[in-house]
């Protein structure tokens, strides 16, 4: 019995993939830097978020793109630090793609910012699936969520630029081992450079800072 | 604090109603009478797939593309009743929408059949979101799953133009009360036409199969 199989996903991402394309040229043009910020749900994203806010606004304008199913409280925090922000709602959809990511940007007008952080829809799965244009893809892991995570999700590890270990304070109250987490990422992205964070002590968060600084400078020198 | 609100997901949807116009016109050019089967996992969609197959092939060409995430097992069950029959791989996502449905008409080829069934990914809420193009939806709801299931997912029931209660034999095992159906159905869409449907006793096939019957002819009079 021969019954045609098709992979009806690929003409999406072929689609996805040159919508990317746009949103880079669109980038590009603009001078903009984008971040794409990835996350389970209650990982700190918008913690980490409003921290690097205030760690970077010294040095660039600084917008946020809120992706959420129906909610704003995630951008009127981080309006509340100053940032420009746009809240997209998703309608139930479970991640950014490139076409929504291009509708954001449009929505600063004119006055765009420099460094533009999109906090993407909490989830493990879908938001690895759609390249949104973004320059860097950054990650962040809880303590709490265990250092298995990279073997249950492994495209969230393999497509993304940094990883930020968070709710560090929480690691005597876990069985959290670093040693373990990069081991489980051999395989998968060994070379992810990882930056283990505290909001409480603060600790991981100026090298962050620092390292999304590099990045902007060096792709957008004009900004620094 | 004024933060511009974005719904994202209304641009593609706006997108996906344009495509969906493509296959309408495609169907029409054709002659073929498109039929969007959706239900939840389990509530049988692939059983009553093949009944109808058995009671419809005498009438009309028969077609199924069978949208799974991964698998062939439901494209080969039907193969087997003399349906022609094409795989969709949605690869993770949870329904079909028009692009993919004119993707999987155009893999029959020339020789199209005249019905084809579309049997959707198993979930009641992405499918009722997108408009396949399709002229016909049917909708399946299981006894075991409950006749409240109008109040938890209303836009699975209000689009659907057909409701087939299935696995009516499970009935003295269940809460489950046509009258409250009925009731919970009354805001949503109170001419829904609701067929019992026993595999066992064969209750309720031979109306639905007569009331597709009706519908292709009445659409597509040259088939009938």
């Amino acid at each position: 019995m021969d019954i045609p199989v098709l992979d009806v996903r690929a003409g999406i991402e072929a689609e996805n993939a040159a919508r990317a394309e746009k949103v880079r040229a669109f980038l590009k043009e603009k001078s903009v830097f984008l971040i794409n910020l990835m996350a389970s749900p209650g990982a700190g994203k918008t913690t980490l978020l409003c921290r690097l806010i205030d760690l970077l606004r010294a040095d660039f304008s600084i917008g946020v793109m809120e992706a959420d199913v129906d909610s704003d409280v995630d951008a009127r925090a981080a309006a509340l630090r100053g940032a420009k922000a746009v809240q997209l709602h998703t309608g139930g959809m479970c991640h950014m793609d490139a076409k929504m990511t291009l509708e954001g940007l449009l929505a600063f007008g004119n006055d765009i910012p420099e460094l533009i952080f999109l906090e993407n829809v909490g989830n493990m799965v879908c938001p690895a699936e759609f390249d949104t244009g973004a320059q860097l893809k950054i990650m962040l892991l809880s303590v709490p969520e265990g250092d298995d995570k990279p073997l249950k999700y492994p495209l969230m590890f393999q497509v993304s630029d940094l990883l930020g270990v968070t709710k560090l304070d929480t690691l005597p109250a876990f069985d959290f081992s670093f040693e373990r987490l990069r081991a489980n990422l051999a395989d998968i992205n060994p070379s992810l450079p990882v930056f283990p964070i505290s909001r409480d002590s603060g600790e991981g968060l100026e090298q962050l800072a620092n390292e999304i600084r590099r990045r902007v400078c060096s792709t957008i020198p004009k900004t620094c």
